[in-house]
């Protein structure tokens, strides 16, 4: 997607041809800035301080970092001892626990020689196929804003919640693939951007791209979506999701459930975009994932821009006041409209996503 | 209520018997000042920089501000005059104006030699009946807080969103004077305090008297109470409201239409506390109340305590996104479940209101 002017992914091989350029997610949306990753630890400390962020991200960063790893030492001991360490760097990770076990299993069949090349290709491999999950994903949404503009005058107005974005996938992003694509294709658009406390993503990260690509948008607080919707100003909702169940049941950034239920009474559909990848075939009711507490600052400290110039964190709380951090909610199936995969779009329940991916059923 | 052990109002005669003492509000929760105001302009000022704020407490204000004025000039003139520059205060504030044309209908009957004394008098009133309604609104809802009490073990939990709380009334509060006395009354209670953005009232405000009369609670997100419901964390919601419709439809802060959706889908109860003056006989839907649109800066720029100890302002959303910032939404009458009013409790309809407020019949 575009920066100022210039097209962009999220990750990159430099102009040398063996460093890797990231963008420095942490000083979004107020300054922009690529750093260069040269060894396996300057991937880890990419991927443990937050300059890169979203799973399928820290996936492609880990790849790309094994692969520096192999240029500085490529014997079994070095293989090992670098996924071991890329693995420590977020533990609770996923996605990054999965990218390096296939970079292992693949380059452990490798002559040592060969294992930087590889990891290079491979690397560059899952990044490619992150971004053509995320485009496909596109592809079906895109059909669903066709619709809505087809029965409409002005443009079709779209809230989305947090930042499902192209910042966080290698390209395109999850639920806003098919707003790019629509945008591309010229579709009068307007986007709802939820500011997501307590991390507002959205008035950060998701109001930053789109703003970069020049999508027209408005940022709006949490709690303002429910009355754009009775005031008939939201034509659909397109979310993302960290884990879908196989029952449909999605589970996302808390405050989802919320806008969930504000479309169900207001008639508004309500689309979730995801890779396959992401559903929990094992869960049938979203309601027994765990739900991550994170830390009580998240919800007291904010960072913002200052007068000054640099970014500042304040404290917005009455002191000695506590404070509760639910990270994610799980919104039911029945509230979900439809499932956007790479596959195509599905109704949020077993049947559906079985009839998308019946290779399951074996 | 207690402020550091000590029993405040929100407005107080001072110790010298004619100067009228406020809590500078903006300056909460990060500092806890008292202001003298000795003149008509002192109290125009604390009115128009919303050294005080809510309904009740603005009017009780103008009230003791035109009580001052009386003692530097108490002719016809005069008292025109001062009444004309105390509505410019806040134009847009209907119970300004409504205590203002009170103390005017009664001042102009006096004796300009009374008129300072009766002032005072009249002032006092006021502040007394203001408290006196939202005891009684407390005194109804405290029963519903007793039943739940009755029926678990362990804290009965309550959400509440915005400050509906004594900061904004004279004392006690609307939402928070059931909560007040269930405290005082020792039932076990924990409140959920929603942040309430973009102005955060809850996690500044709401909080801080609660933390200060020692009342149990937590902040969350606005995002957050959804989830806390599904959860099965909460157990009733109690929330004020700044207009009534003669239908039950409830026109409060943006975000607690949300709230209530969440309640429904839960079964959890959600109550809604209002003295009888903020009913709107005219009105029968709550949608054709006009919502307020205000400052997009109120979306941007949060205000807080920073590393420094001094209170700063910082900008949260990328450079250059428009935003949007309703400030009230209407949540309808099939959603709530009580209206708590200083009468007693009844349905969210217009048979509910007229078997408790019988005379607007006629």
């Amino acid at each position: 997607m575009r920066i100022d002017g210039k097209s962009y992914r999220t990750i990159w091989l430099a102009k040398d041809g063996w460093r890797v350029e990231i963008i420095d997610q942490t000083r979004l949306p107020h300054e922009f800035e690529t750093v260069l990753l040269a060894t396996l630890d300057d991937s880890i400390r990419a991927i443990a301080d937050m300059l890169v962020r979203g799973a399928p991200l820290i996936g492609v960063t880990a790849a790309y970092g094994l692969a520096l790893a192999m240029r500085e030492g490529n014997d079994d001991t070095a293989l090992k001892a670098a996924c071991a360490k890329m693995v420590a760097a977020r533990p609770t990770a996923v996605n990054l626990r999965w990218a390096v076990d296939r970079m292992r299993a693949d380059l452990a069949a490798c002559a040592p020689v060969d294992r930087a090349q590889r990891a290079y290709d491979l690397a560059a491999i899952m990044a490619d196929d992150d971004a053509e999950i995320c485009r496909n994903i596109g592809v079906h949404g895109l059909s669903l804003i066709e619709d809505a503009a087809a029965k409409k005058n002005g443009p079709v107005n779209i809230l989305t919640h947090c930042n499902a974005g192209w910042l966080a996938t290698v390209d395109w992003g999850t639920a806003t693939s098919p707003i790019y694509q629509a945008f591309d294709k010229g579709i009068d658009l307007h986007i709802w951007v939820d500011e997501t406390r307590p991390r507002n993503q959205g008035a950060a990260l998701t109001a930053f791209e789109l703003g970069q690509h020049g999508v027209p948008h408005t940022i709006i607080v949490d709690n303002a979506g429910g009355h754009l919707m009775q005031r008939g100003d939201v034509d659909m909702c397109i979310v993302g999701t960290d884990r879908t169940t196989a029952s449909g049941d999605v589970c996302n950034k808390i405050g989802t459930y919320l806008k969930a239920l504000a479309a169900h009474d207001n008639d508004v559909p309500f689309y979730v975009t995801l890779p396959g990848s992401t559903i929990d075939w094992t869960l049938d009711d979203g309601h027994k994932i765990p739900i991550e507490e994170r830390s009580a600052d998240e919800v007291r400290l904010i960072s913002g821009l200052a007068a000054t110039g640099t970014v500042e964190q304040i404290d917005i709380a009455a002191k000695g006041s506590p404070a509760a951090n639910p990270a994610f909610d799980v919104t039911p199936a029945r509230l979900v409209t439809g499932l956007v995969t790479e596959r195509g779009v599905c109704a949020a329940s077993k049947e559906g996503l079985m009839a998308l991916y019946p290779e399951i059923r074996s």
